[in-house]
């Protein structure tokens, strides 16, 4: 995967501080290389579902990201990166003390690009493999979006 | 359709009460009938992504709780929902002042239940189709798991 | 929903023409109207799994080209559509005399269209729902591909 | 991965002969293993779409009978498959000799197992990845239904 952008990093780390919702959740970019991404979310309770795991949702806030973030360094400096769709698929719950996303770019084109994301649950020592998501991103070229 | 269970909507909002993350976001369980939902969460800057919009995986959460609790529904009394998995399709930035979430089953069978769930925005006065689901949620029987 | 093409069902029928797996699985495009269409199969043992029902992915491209279809519709006279995704949940084994999918654009934009199908069976006078789908459509011009 | 059923690949080779569609179609099922199956699909006209590539559900149909049989392979010996669901990103024309499908299980549980599956087009030498699957299957056992 090369870089468009030999900036990618910076551009890529500013863009998710622009991302409010991930300093709400207490999520950190932790792994930014060419087309791929690490995110991390510590588990917090106050973002459980009804049986004390974390929400699928927020699971897949956090893949969703990664994955975005994967697709955005791969992309030109003045280019925006939009998700178009992506499904997630919940294999176990997300219990533990720590979600990791790890996303990386499958295939990058001119306007779409689709990316792989595995989320795991660091649980007392154990990794688990809690979910897996496909996503497709879009390049969005001077329509008056930055980053 | 048919509800097994004649006390579903109390069984309905009692287990929403119990995703902290929904109130964590500030969503509302505003409507339940048998095999559909609504679900609203107002916009706030602090859910947004880089441009300012309800971040994905935010309307995702939103969209998916809403299938859950459609599906759960129509499930017997002793019942849990598990999420399989389901794919978001973003349509249109989601701005605007309320995220709304409708959700209802396609079809529910004995151990697996398929549900759609578009979300729309209010954005000043019009109604915006921001995002579009389909969601396969897992009847969960005995295996100590509550609701 | 406005097609761009006066001429768009010429068009769309002119490239159903050119699939030529259509013809070979027995497929005809039924109905087409701007942002939707029909398409049938009549059942036949040779395309079924191992039950004796379509094979999900027979179903499943019956439903694709539905959609593909529909999106081309209301593209411009100079375009050609890919599919860029598609995610089909199936809800009943696919028995009977016949299939219809019915598609329909939830969302058409510049470059990335979004559309929904249905498949029914029809079985015995009975009309039993045995898939549905969300796609992603790509509007591509001016590269040398054409309808 | 370890399969319940010490007779695994003559069960998965039964049903695979059983799929009349992949006949039809001129599929081979050329590798099993426990979790893991290899399905080609030699190239030929008359399964292509409008521009002369694989359709896109042609692709998809052989994705998900490498998946289900990757799944059935874990499977106990009286059990059955039924694909619950599944996504196909398509990542580039489906052109060349030779369609390979290599799939995998991600998660095998009592009722739902989780499969990947990747599609890759032999092009003149080159080994062009295609398309990519997320898929759920499911284990049925006792509703009548055999292999």
């Amino acid at each position: 995967m090369q870089p468009q952008d030999p900036g990618f990093e910076a551009r890529v780390r500013a863009s998710f501080q622009r991302q409010q919702v991930m300093a709400t959740l207490g999520a950190r970019l932790t792994r930014v290389a060419p087309g791929e991404t690490d995110v991390e979310l510590p588990f917090r309770a106050d973002l459980t579902q009804q049986h004390g795991f974390l929400h699928a949702g927020i699971v897949t806030t956090i893949l969703d990201s990664a994955c975005g973030y994967a697709a955005f360094s791969l992309m030109p400096a003045d280019a925006a990166v939009l998700s178009i769709e992506f499904k997630t698929n919940l294999l176990a719950p997300a219990r533990g003390e720590l979600l990791v996303a790890r996303a990386r770019v499958v295939r990058a084109g001119r306007t779409v690009t689709v990316c792989q994301a595995d989320g795991v649950m660091m649980d007392g020592g154990r990794e688990v493999h809690v979910a897996t998501m496909t996503a497709t991103m879009m390049t969005v070229v001077g329509r008056g979006v930055a980053g």
